[in-house]
């Protein structure tokens, strides 16, 4: 086994979700990764924890497998809004919930009409509001097909994944902590980029700092922008990947907070049918600054895309609460934009230029 | 996909645990039978169930995996005994409970303490309880180990098992009910052969049979043992592996019912933890008799081997309440005994004998 499987364990453990005596761990896998599961599984149990390993069921992991495929391929639709009582009961008693991505095909849901996963995931809210209420964590495990997506080998991600993971935590945090401090003082934000002028508010909302435990890798300054503050027009230079699926050159369009126009250079059916999820889908729910200076790659994976430094990311629906944010809704969609170029400015003081602080 | 699995998760969906509409399922899986889940996942989905695949973590599954290895390795004896309340609660709220037997390596847990693997069975009774309070299921998933384990190639394997467990079980249903018939009338069971002379009563116990609903590959017809009655000595000709650990040459000794002495050839350590597990595991549980003659070969698996037509086998430990059983373990293991030169006398009438009714 690869040594950095078991360093990698050790800080989801320890780090991330402070795993402790008594515990009640479920752990989320795709096909893959059962090496770190089973690391996490030890480490936690030695500690006294008790772990259970779930493959796939949970939405967030939904990407990849064949039975997340067949499931939406053959279920009719009036069983899409089944709730899982069993699922939720399990959530409900843990108190730690970890989720590996490790799937073998991260395109494996192309064909899915994305309006039976909308209705699936909202559907699911209750489960994954009772998951998010608990200690929780995302990481990766690197496996051949998100190697693929991120169009390298599978040794060469391998590298890729545990040096963005594999990082003195504390020490970046220190780093994190003087751009949150600027944005909690802040009101108008003005993002100037390739086919964007937007102004959003964040004033009074709390910013928080990913600093690799809710998000394994970490590096991402984040806050929930006031609901109807958005004006202006945005586009996203990075591609999205959600479900499996893409969207391209995503443009939104927004008039005192809501989506009033959007379109995309691929994948417009899943823009529309996440935007018209719900309310609160049509809403932006996250500002976040992407702070992770070991993340030099773009890899078509939300989890690093939206952590590398020189980007910006906004997410359309569901807003974290813990930064005063109100918006609610089963979706939560991030979508990336590079920064060179491109200014950020907070109350007219240029803060980032070109993507450099 | 080889096309039988989808016929193997026919079979497990409609004949042994009839899903139906609103149905939450649990499927527990090891390494490898994924295909097998995912096809009873989406059948089971395609009836309006809900469908959650947990990865190891229930004792009867637990067998072949590094993650069960590494947690009996490394855990802290004080903590066996912890419950997990989330994985019970998962349980108790499922209406369906599915194991995929499909390790890779059905030997990997050889190097541990068995004593370990017994205070962590008793620790979960509850749950392993209330698993059996559902409709449940146990089933096999053909992997490279268990081939292995047969001394078969892994295409050999899957032919193997796919003609145990693609048969018609209404058909062979009927063939079964005349033994159940004669021995719910029996009183006193007399078993002769190979070191071996052992009566027994099941006056006035339910006779069962196991017609591939809650065991698939089923065939056996089997009762609950008056707990007292037994007294003689038995052999049992052929291995048993549990916890991936394997006992030779089994030698019990009963007296009204308890067993005053016992040997083995290979793995008496493990017979001596298993039996010294609780009170209930110093008596016997079942009386069964395989009736499968699809299954012509040992193959070091015990939900095969119990099934061969021509042997019988024995159960220390829990009793099935369905029988009348009273006996309670947290212990149910079955050793086999072929019939080969012996003879089965109901009453003193012969019912079977070199293993031929």
């Amino acid at each position: 086994m690869d040594p950095r499987v078991a360093e990698h364990a050790k800080i989801l453990v320890n780090w991330c979700t402070k795993v402790k005596k008594g515990d009640n761990v479920l752990i989320y896998l795709n096909e893959q990764g059962i090496d770190l599961a089973t690391e996490v599984h030890r480490q936690a149990s030695v500690l006294g924890a008790n772990v259970l390993v779930c493959y796939g069921g949970h939405p967030w992991d939904a990407v990849p497998t064949e039975l997340v495929r067949g499931y939406y391929q053959s279920t009719p639709d009036e069983y899409l809004e089944n709730f899982p009582r069993h699922h939720y009961e399990l959530v409900k008693a843990s108190d730690v919930v970890i989720h590996i991505r490790s799937g073998q095909n991260t395109l494996s849901l192309t064909g899915i009409d994305p309006k039976k996963i909308s209705t699936r995931t909202k559907a699911l809210k209750q489960l994954i509001d009772e998951g998010m209420s608990k200690r929780w964590c995302i990481t990766q495990y690197p496996t051949t097909g998100f190697a693929q997506t991120a169009e390298m080998s599978l040794r060469e991600y391998e590298d890729f994944v545990y040096s963005a993971v594999l990082v003195d935590w504390e020490k970046l945090t220190e780093t994190m902590v003087k751009l949150q401090d600027s944005m909690n003082e802040a009101d108008e934000v003005h993002i100037i980029g390739n086919k964007t002028d937007l102004t959003l508010s964040i004033k009074g909302r709390k910013t928080i700092i990913e600093n690799g435990q809710k998000n394994l890798p970490g590096g991402e300054v984040f806050t929930a922008p006031i609901d109807d503050s958005a004006n202006g027009e945005i586009f996203f230079d990075l591609p999205s990947v959600r479900f499996g699926r893409e969207a391209v050159g995503v443009r939104l369009k927004l008039k005192d907070g809501e989506i009033v126009d959007y379109s995309a250079e691929k994948g417009e059916d899943l823009v529309k049918a996440l935007i018209n999820t719900d309310e609160g889908s049509k809403r932006l729910g996250e500002l976040g600054i992407g702070m992770n200076r070991q993340i030099t790659r773009f890899t078509r994976n939300i989890l690093f895309d939206e952590k590398i430094g020189g980007t910006i990311h906004l997410a359309i629906g569901n807003a974290f609460k813990e930064c005063g944010g109100i918006n609610e809704s089963s979706v939560h969609w991030d979508m990336i934009k590079s920064m060179k170029g491109g200014k950020l400015i907070f109350d007219g003081e240029v803060i980032q230029e070109n993507g450099t602080f």
